[in-house]
């Protein structure tokens, strides 16, 4: 499967590409609004994964360009910035791409980290609301530590919250999650429950500033 | 210490009733409505207790009486009551008295269960809106399942958040639930941080439904 992840120059995009190219056969498309800068990071995300012996297929572009050659696009970035690219690549999808966002408005209060969904009510409903009608959008890996993800010596044992009202993407995503070693991909509804979804982020954060030990936590249900 | 569980017959006012009386030796008052019934559901977990073999020490009380009477009062109500019970028992509260809130606003749509806070924000805040000014307020035990809490024989293994703007009320609630065997207490911040402890709970709930093995899932961050 061809998997473009636009803001793969960012944290969470660094650490998905890192994980997909380590564990997965899967191409990986790094996009980025500078094709030079998505292809200097595509150069270290495969020298990270050939260090630790694995062999991948990574390469940098456009971030349009990417998510007209991708199956699967993930989106993250900034909340702010989600909107005004979906439209940008919206002429290059197919009606078979997936539009996958894991990006979570947050706002930072005198008392802590506090959930700040776009006036829609979540990122997930805002990305729904301005891709093309004929495409699936599906929320997930919202509430994953990047750094122990894109760490490749590190045990990943964390929950992942999908949502989705199409379901077969939805399986499709929870199949391309549960492929990275250690994470379990759980089925958290439609985009109507995206924001309980969502706001799971900024307690995890609170919770690592809060408690000792917690620092880069994940969450496992059950 | 007296912990006072106003809806101590609804089913998470149970469930924690019979944990703190099974695994410590606070004293446990049952409010309801009506002290007859308290009385009735009072006695119903002095036999659940002892048939496990525990020795408690637990009575039924009218609200407001089990309220004046308590270091502690868990408010284990429906939001829309709460407003009101607060106000009721104001009278008869001391200055060191804490208030716990458990209770969770949700809404069911079409498309699952999904956070519906009062329109300040949050039931916690809510609660701390209407209690006297010197009353601590505290938000815990939102996401546990009462399920398998109340049941003696199951293993818990979960954690609760805890979230206050008093220090050392926090730290007392905090305390009582680690007190009970299972459940570890996490700091997740002020109550300005309510509304994404609280809407965890309809997030468990709708996990629960869409997924198999987890009905009366609990959750662990780590």
């Amino acid at each position: 499967m061809h998997i473009a992840i636009l803001g793969g120059t960012g944290v969470i995009g660094r650490a998905l590409g890192i994980r997909w190219l380590y564990h997965t056969d899967h191409e990986i498309l790094i996009g980025s609004r500078r094709a030079d800068r998505a292809k200097r990071f595509a150069e270290e995300y495969r020298e990270t994964v050939e260090r630790h012996g694995g062999q991948c297929s990574v390469s940098g572009w456009q971030n349009e360009e990417a998510a007209a050659n991708a199956d699967v696009v993930v989106l993250a970035l900034p909340p702010y910035h989600i909107a005004g690219l979906v439209e940008k690549i919206a002429a290059g999808l197919t009606p078979e791409t997936i539009l996958v966002t894991p990006s979570v408005g947050m706002s930072r209060t005198e008392n802590g980290l506090c959930y700040n969904p776009p006036a829609v009510g979540s990122v997930t409903k805002l990305v729904a609301e301005h891709a093309p009608d004929d495409i699936a959008v599906v929320g997930a890996f919202h509430n994953l530590s990047a750094k122990r993800l894109a760490d490749l010596e590190a045990t990943v044992q964390m929950d992942t919250l999908v949502v989705g009202n199409d379901r077969e993407a939805k399986r499709t995503v929870m199949d391309l999650a549960g492929e990275i070693l250690g994470i379990r991909p759980l089925d958290a509804g439609s985009i109507d429950n995206a924001a309980e979804t969502e706001s799971l982020t900024p307690l995890l954060i609170n919770v690592a500033s809060h408690n000792d030990g917690l620092s880069d936590a994940g969450v496992k249900f059950g």
